[in-house]
């Protein structure tokens, strides 16, 4: 039970490895692999061809500018693609959001917001927690863990006595 | 195994019908209901915080305007949601698409395209495929029917001899 | 007489921080919470539901990016609520205006400019002075003090002799 | 007590009808004028200065293109000002929209959704809620009527047994 | 001397037409393909792979919303690829013309404006006219009939006497 | 003393021809060309060039999309060059604007609102206006007429008694 | 024959000094004047009521975010107004061109580039040529020193021999 | 064999120069000159339309905002000119993009990325290799190379193992 991360370039690994850690954090097995949907497509296809058998239940594929990954990467597959829009142009993210979420009918790609790593490690986090009972307690977990965090540093805010 | 679908008011229903029939296309039970984020909030809650034990696998969740639904819908459960931004106001879907995307860390909304309802219901039968290789053949045999309809479609389309 | 200042994470404090300060100003009592419509939605709840009776006459609520919180505590009451949207992505903060401006029919957020907290405290103290000639009065003086610094200011400014 | 309800051209008025209904059934006198920031500045000056010890207790402006109007009125009085942009130009509202919302430190203009006139009434009504126990039993009742509506209106989405 | 057109579906055909229509009037050969990136992958590989050994010297791909036709393309072949942005959602085509224009570094899409796809047909005469004096002087041609159809048009235009 | 309109095309007359008009119930004689920045730019620069020689005090220039008319124009002259963005494709005009409005430091282009060829034609004669005092009067006598307008149709708006 | 130059709030003297700068450099009369449109409506209006019997010829008024003080300052005069878009805010002055450029029918405001007060300047110079032809040779100089200067610039371009 | 490169300012080398080191790496001659299509459009014209006979097979036009210069050059020349937006104002771009892209029908510019220079060259090199099999291969050669880079900068992301 694995989730493979995918991304164009090692300049999108800043933004695309908290997505790793997440799925570390959680347990998840992690597969990271830098391709090209432009520069080396033969290896995003067999990559992405043989993930199934691989054990790979989820990928996260991130890019700037014209993002085409993501949806290349679904159209060699039915596994769940998670997107995630990398900011690395003068539009801050726009170009890239829009050639993701953007995609015609009968290819999905789960789009996450403008770097949003973190979001398409847990939400892969939640497709594979169908099957089991402990990922499904560790999110619950989660959540708990992160509305501790907001009434830790709500202790940061103070106004007057 | 089910999904839910869920929108702010009927008027999305024209929007969203197309994910309930292709759910049953696939063979996916599917639940509807029309509940608002802002106007009728704890039906949205008590229908999303017991959607898990009712054997819904997924929530597809549109919404139009400052859509808020897809991120309070994922706030209380967590269960993969998917998002769909619909074009209601003059601003073409940009806003519903931005509300729904943009979520923070922590609550991810899986978002399709603008008015992409289709897309919603094969995601969430990718992701129901994962423990059914009777639902991932017929996402392989969707995959097969839309590169035939492609072919078939190009007839149209002549020029010259 | 009290106005409540509610925002989902303490980062957003430097931004809303202007809005506390102007209100003390006015001498308006200022209730602060931290707490997120996503991540803490029950404490929103309970606060902003039992707002009015403990004295609250206004709600300002700033979010940035898919900026729920406004819109999620406007459908808790019938305060009013003043929404800021706070630029905090790669966007400008236009995501976040949109999400809280393009409010449904039936559950308006009085929404401010991009980081606009000062102005949040303001409308505020406006919609308090119904019943107060004294913050009425505080109001007036206030528009006298901004033209004089405008005169004070002007100073800066000198072209030739 | 009153609220006025200005906006520049008659053009605009099948936007802004829907708040002056809106507030009359809530009870609320209403005054309409159409006066524009530009070409009757004195016309909108007068009024809204007068407006105060007329009974007005809030104004809803609604202006398109480079709407200005509402930071006019807003310049003019101290009074809770409501802007509601006015979609009449080939850029969908977003002109309107970000003049009427981008205001200046100092004179807060409270800003609905494009052409969302209805909601300007009713954020009138909370703030004028404030000293009427009359007012607030209406706003509850309209909020529980649109819970029913939604209800009502579900019953037009339905699909399969 | 042939030009190639592959659009992804049929329904981009009234959009594409034009380039076919200009190209055989300047007497430039035309093939027309309907594959897609994300359904038909294979097909268009095999096409543009072997585009260059049937005599094809430029390819015009024409795709709307998340566009990643015309860049998939440009990945197979180091022909100069030109895109046409086809206006097909409801952003009015920036999607489309976004996820054309901002190609990564080393694989180039020349594009053209939103639904220009006569441009595209006259750019792609315009690389084919290096070794052919016959094709230039079909281009001069070109330029001078279009400044005498100003001309003429001009007619339509006059004021007072 | 005339105001020459200058378009590239006879499609842009109908948003151009009120410019014609006004100038005509202002009694300013009016010039019009229809030529081509890019199709026809011999005849755009003799045509400019020669203006102030003719009696031309002012040049409004309309144009669409990649708006490069009114740009091409002012570096032909250091008369005042008025720019009409024109509101011809998809984009709602945005993209006529920013070309027309955005011109680099040195050639001002002065620009008025999407498909404004009316405010074109009182600014044009409010620059004639400097040495006309007849031209002034009529100007202030505008202003009078728009602010009975205003009035007259405010009669269009009522509500109630 | 002066030219006036108003803003807003001493902050946007450094983006409108070069108009200042350039005025003097064509040997026109600069007024400066530092009032708000909101916060001192009444100098603002005093200023402009009376510029044309001062000597003044144009105003040039510059402003950020919600950029109501040129539309302001053109609805007091007939006078050409030329607007200034500054950019202040986290939308790159794109609230400030549309508040500036899209104004109704019957009072234009000549809009120049976001943060563009040179060409502003050099516009009021060429109005005031009119009945100038010492400033119509200054404007030609004008042009032919630039001309000079990209010549002279381009030697920082080299590549190779 | 020589491709021309050509910018309004030497201010727009920095984004230009990669074009002409690309071009130089692929073994071609360059022409670099600083002409501005407003400030010095005589120069420009006599550069372009002598461009054929001096054997310059491809033009290559770089500019920022309200960016002519491409749409100008194309104007004079039925040789393929090549765009290149460069972000040089407050909008990030988009302003030029939109000035290059939106051509209309009849004077193509094949419009690259953002800052796309390099995109600019090898998109000159495509053309040009069409009777060059030397150059050809020097593409094919340039593909292998960029895909071993994305192999080797792999090397720089690495994840547990």
């Amino acid at each position: 039970m694995k989730v493979a991360i995918i991304m164009g370039s090692d300049s999108d690994w800043p933004v695309l490895k908290p997505a790793a850690v997440t799925l570390d954090e959680f347990g998840i097995e992690v597969e990271v692999l830098v391709a090209s949907a432009h520069r080396t497509p033969d290896k995003v296809h067999s990559f992405v061809a043989s993930a199934r058998e691989r054990g790979v239940r989820a990928i996260i594929a991130g890019a700037g500018a014209a993002a085409h990954l993501p949806g290349v990467v679904a159209s060699f597959t039915t596994l769940p693609v998670i997107g995630v829009p990398v900011n690395s142009t003068s539009l801050g993210g726009l170009d890239a959001l829009l050639s993701i979420v953007q995609m015609p009918s009968g290819i999905p790609v789960a789009t996450m917001a403008i770097n949003g790593a973190k979001n398409a490690a847990i939400f892969a986090a939640q497709i594979l927690a169908a099957g089991s009972p402990e990922l499904e307690a560790k999110l619950d977990e989660h959540r708990r863990t992160m509305a501790e965090e907001v009434e830790k540093k709500a202790a940061n805010v103070s106004f007057k006595k």
